[in-house]
This record gives structure tokens, sequence and C-alpha cells, in this order.
């Protein structure tokens, strides 16, 4: 087996533990050499992935759960499987909400008067049609929030405007402020863009109300207008907001996950699926999230079928729907396969962006990152990565997986991510930026062809990347 | 003479010729090392310039010409002079435009129908009350524009899509745009935004009616729809835009300059003046553009009175006004002078932000770098500079002054600007995100520093910076 050093040093360095010989690599990355040079190859010169994204994101746009857009990107995305000659092109009924933003807006009224750009956060309830006018409170954190009680938060707009630590930490203020304001009787809630860098502008995404709680309005506001209503604060400055917003739920529509496949040519019952999902915010194009991934799988399928490589189990490729409110399109998926979800043998999801890739991220049954079949799987995801070091995308981490195939993650199907370097996702993400503009057309390719040889090897080598490390090959 | 090795090395590095005897580094930076030490560990560790930005930008807020909180920011800035104990505190009179932004909108109305955001532009007439509804030609350039001639222009809304070249090349466009439309019968003008990054953020900023062309309604776009609509171009996609802007000038209305000072001790009319401009543009805090460029004058001459250092000129410091849209406060500046003109003896202008310090730009009447008296002049300002190579800042380049000093500039006088590393100005410039939050407090004291230090030996040193190279001490 010849493994580029660089790659082999990176891959010793990121091991949990010492390799032992039981688990050994596995040779795929010599085996497979020939079907990845022809994969990775025709990605790597690919148009047809940016044309298709270019399409989407230009001609179509933003596609919401229940948008006349999201039904028009599922109808072309499935004539286009059709025209590729992929085989069981087909759609997936998925019940999906329609959330309707509409008009909204806020203004700053005293002490000073000025226009406050919101984004509605999704799946909020409107405010009654007048509006609400109340003061602001301005807390950093739940615990401060806690800290006033209902005394000082009562009729009042509580404004969120935590630090940022990261996506994962600061989103919790999105998902769970308008019910822990609207418990201690706040009207309303505003909260702090969950991004680091800004350039004014607000990001949406989902909001969850607690069960039993009265629901408030809850929009997000910008980075800048935290950091204000902070300062005012603490100069004694009370600050007035009138807030609009006409969003409301108009129930469950139809929707569908579009899916198409190269059929196995042993155990065609046997699936590797991989894919994004079509649907996005709507604002911006949805080219990041999570446009870029969705053309990405097709065309890394698309490129298996035109070279004529047929694995032994089939290789699926599933545009979910509804990731962004409700995770219906997964579910739905998942709900499909019934007792048959053990023989999938593995799911790619890709929905960090297309920023450059650096590799995969991979989650099994196995409890944590060095457990022995943890660490076997990793070192056979390893060996396959390794044929990506010469375009930088060989690491591999414990971790992996995303939200539309978190329903088969949780039944065993071992799950990988694409990782990228996510530099600037989450600036653009859940806003008026995710558009075309901001897509690296070579980082799109590589993603592709990462996409295609994995899911080809995957589908083809004789066992499951999750076997235990003694399996013969 | 002490010079630290790096500095020498760098102004070597960047001396566009050998230093010939005649042009041996003068010694200001030993015989200043004494009171540099005191103004510039005064300022390292200042806290008045940010305290005084913080209320400017979170208590004012912006500043547009001949609005309420300009008036406010300068009886704020006379008062808090006084109480600093300057000297000749006072308000010059100037005649400034009042243009009112109002509101605005535009819609993409065909083939999608969206929001289209958009800043109009300054100065911009607005729409007739309906608003206009149009359908849109792209141009990259202007000669793709006299390439599609009257016929493919008239009735329409010009949509000028460049590349960023830099902000010096593409602002021609918002400056130049609107007249070149209109001249083809061009309804109104978009102008992408003068920005090389963008997370979805329009850009105002002066547009300049040629005379004797009709004045259509011009507004600046996301670089976001900039692509999307030369992509929807390259498409065969009519796009339609309404737009709808309320903007009109109301005349010319009564503001002031501020200026303050410590007196000469010994030829108290001639005068080195220091400064920024008080107004900005109508949207965000004018944080950056030019709120901490005034407030570090303030505080750099603040420390100089406070640390009793009398140098034998006058130190002054002066707030522009109006520099956005009329540039009448450095015109009525440099009125007020007469022949008296020839007294100044240098100009710093700080008009680039407050990111971090890297040096001085100089223009004298030398007419290029490597002319003898630009030499001789260059070589004073190392030596100067030199001084700050612990900060990082000791960099000298050929091309200084700015907008409020360009009057002093053409009549002689020896304009430096304060430079910075300019990473992310035009990222802010001229949006809602010029912001307190983009300020970095340790930035704003280097400044202080800097001016406090070359204004003070600018305004001591026994001769002129720009005196010929053969000028005895």
């Amino acid at each position: 087996m010849r493994v580029p050093a660089a790659a082999l040093a990176l891959a010793l360095l990121l091991a949990p533990a010492r390799t032992t010989a039981a688990e050994a690599p596995p040779a795929d990355a010599d085996r497979y050499r020939d079907p990845a040079a022809r994969l990775l190859g025709r990605a790597l010169v690919d148009q047809g992935a940016w044309s298709r994204l270019e399409h989407l994101t230009t001609r179509i746009g933003h596609r919401l759960s229940g948008s006349p857009t999201l039904q028009q990107a599922i109808a072309w995305a499935r004539e286009g499987m059709e025209n590729d000659g992929l085989e069981e092109v087909r759609l997936q009924p998925v019940k999906v909400p329609r959330w309707v933003r509409g008009r909204e807006w806020a203004r700053v009224v005293a002490p000073v008067e000025r226009e406050l750009p919101i984004l509605g956060l999704g799946m909020s309830v409107g405010t009654p049609p007048g509006g609400i006018s109340a003061p602001v409170v301005v807390v950093r954190s739940f615990e401060e929030l806690q800290a006033l009680g209902r005394a000082k938060v009562e009729g009042k707009i509580v404004a969120f405007a935590p630090e940022w630590e990261g996506y994962g930490r600061t989103v919790r203020y999105r998902f769970q402020g308008a019910s822990a304001a609207a418990k201690l009787g706040a009207v309303a809630a505003l909260v702090r863009s969950a991004t680091g860098r800004s350039i004014a502008s607000p990001h949406t995404g989902m909001l969850g109300y607690e069960a039993g709680v009265p629901q408030v309005p809850a929009a997000s506001i910008t980075v800048e207008d935290a950091e204000w209503l902070k300062r005012m604060a603490a100069a004694g400055e009370a600050v007035t907001v009138s807030l609009s917003m006409e969003a409301h739920l108009e129930g469950e529509v139809d929707s569908a996950n579009v899916l198409a496949e190269v059929r196995g040519s042993e155990r065609p019952q046997e699936v590797v699926v991989m894919g994004g999902h079509l649907d996005s915010w709507d604002v911006g194009q949805g080219a990041h999230d999570d446009g870029c991934s969705c053309m990405a799988a097709w065309e890394a399928l698309r490129i298996v079928h035109e070279l004529g490589l047929r694995p032994r189990r089939t290789l699926r490729v599933a545009l979910w729907v509804s990731e962004e409110n409700s995770g219906n399109g997964g579910k739905a998926y998942r709900a499909s396969l019934g007792d048959d979800v053990a023989s999938h043998v593995a799911a790619i999801e890709m929905d960090g962006g297309c920023e450059r890739p650096t590799g995969f991220g991979l989650t099994t049954r196995a409890a944590k990152a060095d457990d022995p079949l943890a660490r076997a799987a990793l070192g056979r995801l390893r060996d396959i990565a390794s044929l990506f070091a010469a375009i930088d995308a060989s690491q591999v981490q414990w971790g992996g997986g995303g939200s539309d195939i978190g329903p088969l993650t949780r039944d065993g199907v071992p799950s990988l991510s694409l990782d990228t370097v996510g530099e600037h996702y989450f600036d653009w993400h859940h806003t008026h930026a995710d558009t075309l503009d901001k897509v690296d057309p070579d980082d799109l390719r590589r993603a592709v062809g990462m996409l295609a040889v994995t899911g080809y090897v995957l589908a083809d080598r004789p066992g499951r990347i999750d076997d235990p490390p003694e399996t013969p090959r």
C-alpha cells in the first residue's frame, strides 16, 4: 500500500491511539486506486455540479419548506436525474410545515428613532396586527435572565446578547430564547444573530417553543445592534422597540424527498445513501446551506453512472426536504426503510457548506473514538481518504453525520459528514448572503470527487466500514 | 542618533533612492525622545478617546450633514474641549447641504418576486411618488454601457455590476453612474456596492450629477445582487425592478467645524492642524468613518495639553463637517485662512478608519517621491516615525492628505495621512455596519499616540518638514 508520507503522518497524528496489528489498515486505497482515479479525475474538471448549482440558486432561488420554489426545485431535480439516466428516480412523499414570514419590521422608538434590521426566526408566531412596543431588557445569558426574574421581565422585550462561543453553543439562544423569555412574562424576544462576523446582517433559523409556555414572537437582530443594546443598557439608557411580524404557520403541505440510484450489482438491497437537503430558509439562495451539497451528491452519482461503475451494493442519492424547520424529510426517509435500515451500510451527509473540503467525520454504533470498533472504522475511512491527500482532504475525525441522516445514525447506520475548513460558513448561514458568489467552483469539484469515490468504495467494498476489527476482508 | 535596526532597515527599504549626505536624517527622533516618551506612554494606556468614541457612536449615533445628531455632536465636542481646558475652542461656521433619505425600497418584480436591499446614494434625487418600475440592463463597465447605446438603455434601469478593483477604481461607478446612464435615457441607476467583501450589505456614498444631464435616482445594491443580475442577464432572463425613493435635498443649513488648540509658545501664528470629519452617512454609527479619527485627534491634543507640552507653533485640532457630501467643512477652513495658509506648516488627516496603524503618508509641493525636496521631507518624517517602530507603525510612504485638508494640500501645505493596515475598512464603509464593535481600543490608542507625537514634533521642530534639503537646522 502506497500512502503519501504527509497523509500517513497526518493519519498517525490524528489516530486516537497506536494502531495494532489487528487494526492494520485494509487495502481499499490500493484496491480502488483505478476507479478512484477515474472518478476523481472526472470530478476535478467537472462542470455539471456548478452549472446545476447556478440554475438552482440563480433561477429558482431560496426554497423554504412548503414554498412554490421548493416544489419547483424538486420537479427540476427529478427531471434532471431522469435525463441523466439514473436509476429508480422517484419522489418520496413528505409532509412539511408551511411557515410564512410575511412582512416584518422593527424600529427603535426611544431614546432615538431608527430602523432595527431583523429577520424573524423560523416558525415564530407573529405579533398582533398593530405590532408590539415595549421596553427592551438586555441579557447576556439565560442565567442573567433568571436572575432578573419576572418583576423585571414581564411585559418587556427580552434581547439576548450573548458572546459568540461558536455556533454549537450560541445557537441555543435562538432556539430556546423565546420560551425562556415568555416564561417570565416577556412579550417578545430579540436574539443576537448566531455568527462571529457581521456586516450588519441578521441571521434567521429555527426556534423551538416549549409546550405549555405562551408563544411569543422572536426575531434575530444583528451583532452590531446586540452590542449597541448592551452598551445602552450599561449606560442606563432605556431602549424601547416596536416590532411587527406577520409570521404564521399554515399547517402541513405535501412535499417530497428526491431519490435516485445506481443499483448494486450483487446486493442491491444493501444501500449507501448520500446527499444533503434541498430546502433552505426563505432568504438568500440556499447556496452553501445546502444547495451545493445536493448538487455535489447528485453529480457524484451521475459520474459513477457515466463511467459505468456499478458497485456491488446500491449507491443512492437523497435530496431531503424540510431539514431547516421540521426534519421531516430525514424522518420520512428513515420511516420508509422499516427494518431494512439494517441494510443501509453507510450514510453520508454534506450540510456544512461547500468551502474547501478537509475530509470526513464518522460516527458509528461505537461509543467513543478509542473504542476498538471505532478505531477499526476510522482506520478504514482513513485508508479511503488517503486517496484525497493530493487535494488536501484526507483528514478523518470521530463525529460525523448530519440532521437528515440522524434517524439512520440513531439506528446504527455508519454516518459520515463531509467536513470543510468552515472558515466563513457561519458568516453567511441563514442570511440574504448565502448566495452563489460565495461558492468556489473548485471546492465544489473537490466535494464531488470525494463523494463519488467514497460513496462508490463504501458501496463496493466487501465488508461494512463498521465491521469488527478482526472481520476477514 | 539611535534608531532601532528594524526601523532603519525598513526606512532604507522604503527609501526611493539612496540617501545622500545633504539629506542625512535630521535628529528629531533623538531631540524629541523625551516628550515622545511621555506622549506615547500616556496614549498607549489612554481611556479617554475610547470613552468619547463610545459616547459619540452609542449615544449620538450617525451624523449626516444637516441632521440634528450632527449638531448634537458638534455641541458635545465643543463643550468637552472646553472642559478639557483646550485653548481657542470655537465653532467655525459652515453651510452644509441637508439631504434627506426618506423612505426607500426596491423589489424584483419579474421573473421572480423578492425584496432587493438597497441604500440610496447620497445626494440622489427620489423617484416620482408612485416609484419606478422598469426592466434592468446590466453592464460591467462604462464601455459596455456606451456599446449598448440609447436604443437599449432608454427607459431602463441601468445596473452597474463592475468587478471589484479596489475602492479607488470601483467607486467611479457610484459617483458617475447615474449621469452616465441618464445620458442614454435611463430612468434610474443601481450600482454594485463599492466593497470587496459583502454579507448582503449595501453601501451608500456620494454621487455626482453632471451639469445639463437629467438627474435620475440612484441606489447601491449588494454585491450578491449585482452578481445575481449578471447571471440572470447571461441566462437571457429579463429582470424588472420597482424602485421607490423619497430622497431629496432641502437646501443648505448652518453647521460648523469644531476647532481647539494648544497655542504656540514662539510662533503662535504658525499652525499644525490635525483632525478628521465629524459628519458621517446616515447609517451605522460613523465609527471608523470618521468618528474614531476625530476622537483620536482630540485626545492627542488633550494629552499634549495635560502634559504641559507647549510647542513653539500652534497645534490645532479640527473636526470638519460635511466631508461626505460637500467638502464644505474643509473648504470653509481653508477660506478662513486667506493668505495665512502659508503659515500652516503641516496638516494631518485621519480618514481611513481606525484599524491597526502602520505609519504615515505624505504629500508636499514636490512633484514626485524621488524629487530631492520630497526625499528630504520623507527623510524627516521617517525619522519622526522611527519613534513608532515598537508599535509597528513607522512606515512612511509618498502620498498623503485627505479630503478635508485637500484645499490646504493644493495650496502647498505639507499633508499627512495616518495610514492603517486597511484590512476591513471597506467592508464596513458607508454601511449599517460601521459601528463601535469594529474598533479595537488598542488601535485607537496607537493612533492617539502617533498623532500626539507627530503633531507635537511638527509644531515644535525648528524648520518645516518640506524645507529644502540643505536648510540649516
